[in-house]
């Protein structure tokens, strides 16, 4: 199955919406696992494995590895998911962006090496940066389009004029791009944040029923009820719902895989009420 | 020292605005290094020491590392260069850019784990996701403005309006932003490409003397005495010239090292011709 096809059926057999991402911070572990040298694997692996029936993927954060070192733990994290879990589709959270020789070896790291299923790419360098992705039809390629931080507003919500004379908001440009140009293969999504319903509405409009991926549940304050509503497909679906924070830490002591699932499972839940 | 002093050391010390890019592909390297289990790390050690007398900055892409699994290489790399070439300092060509927690942890990446001078980084986002790298005022945070690829006009180029209803193309914005406000530190620079002089130009006219990353020289295309025209400063700085292929394999034989050396000190002298 190529990811398109792997995230319909993880939507429709998990009857979930959720992404659950991969964040980890040895600081906020529950003690008993902050000793081991394997503390980085073990708190996903049993995250993963506490909420993989409830999911429609799962969402390492690159960084949160790599400035541990952690880059081992990553790979067997990845291959325990595509192992234990093989219908729950892996994005590599890595909003990469870089140009010829060097796309090409991002496409490797995030496909090859860590063996995902689909990466978050940033486009501001332009579509020839984002081909060695695109060229991988089997995978998904995700790319950032309005994001959810307030910083946002400073490049992505500018007026922009295109050679037809058009005018419509940056990140706008960069939806229709990406629906009408970039998506030859059918492997593109979008990253639209949570904290911004009128924008998901908006690019919703422009891009017919390609996938969303929306940060910014929980922690960062999205209403999920607007989420749903705004961006859903008329199927019910369309969107990839990423929570982390509020998922993995939902309990620092001994039961935080548990309380891990009881949160993954409230929030399918509260996601579904509106689907 | 901090990196923009680091930076107009090694410019005069040195008397070169040339940056070596340090881009390890192994089916380039010589047959003989090529059965090292160690060969990236001694293929870019022996360009480090063949050069490091002719630069004014180092600029190891971290993705060529990360597609081989190769992060051990590079962090020994790195210290090398610190210990044995301390007065040059090492740009992380990475092109970074998330938000909050996700940024923070990628300026530990660059800074703390591979304890990198500088990074380059993507302003898709905003400034808040590129002011974890802003705050560590002795470090350099090198932002992308105009990149050399021909997708560049993808985005880049697009005609954008502010607030104020004051017009001008995206990199121009980005050029601006970041001398006016991102750059409160000092310790900002802008990546510009070799291959469009006129916009070189037009970026140095909108801010003043800060440093410019110059990739595209070389392999690429992009003309020496028209990019040190267009963009050095008063005072014939101003300039980081960054060559990785034209240097690195510009013998695959054992000659390898003296071969980069030539390479650079041709492009060194070349360059300040036009100084």
């Amino acid at each position: 199955m190529n990811f398109a096809q792997s995230l319909r059926h993880a939507w429709e057999h998990n009857h979930s919406l959720v992404c659950v991402g991969l964040d980890p911070e040895p600081a906020r572990f529950p003690a008993a696992l902050r000793a081991s040298p394997a503390a980085v694997f073990e708190f996903c692996r049993e995250i993963v494995d506490a909420t993989a029936d409830l999911v429609c993927a799962f969402k390492p954060q690159i960084a949160h590895f790599a400035a541990l070192g952690a880059e081992d733990a990553l790979q067997r994290l990845i291959a325990h998911i595509h192992a234990s879990h093989p219908r729950v589709p892996v994005v590599l959270d890595a909003k990469r962006g870089d140009i010829g020789s060097t796309a090409k070896n991002y496409a490797i790291e995030a496909f090859d090496r860590y063996q995902a299923d689909a990466v978050t790419v940033n486009p501001y360098l332009g579509r020839d940066s984002v081909q060695p992705f695109l060229d991988r039809a089997d995978k998904g390629v995700i790319i950032l389009c309005r994001t959810s931080n307030p910083g946002a507003r400073d490049l992505q919500d500018l007026v922009v004029r295109d050679n037809h004379g058009t005018e419509r908001r940056l990140y706008q440009h960069v939806a229709e791009s990406v629906a009408r140009e970039w998506n030859a293969n059918g492997n593109c999504a979008l990253v639209v944040g949570a904290t911004y319903p009128a924008e998901i509405a908006d690019v919703r409009r422009r891009v017919g029923d390609l996938p969303l991926l929306v940060p910014g549940v929980g922690a960062q304050g999205g209403d999920v009820a607007a989420v749903v509503d705004s961006g859903k497909t008329s199927d019910g679906a369309g969107l990839m719902i990423s929570s982390s924070r509020a998922i993995l830490y939902a309990s620092n002591g001994d039961d935080f895989a548990d309380a891990a699932r009881a949160a993954t499972l409230a929030l399918r839940d509260g996601i579904n009420l509106h689907r």
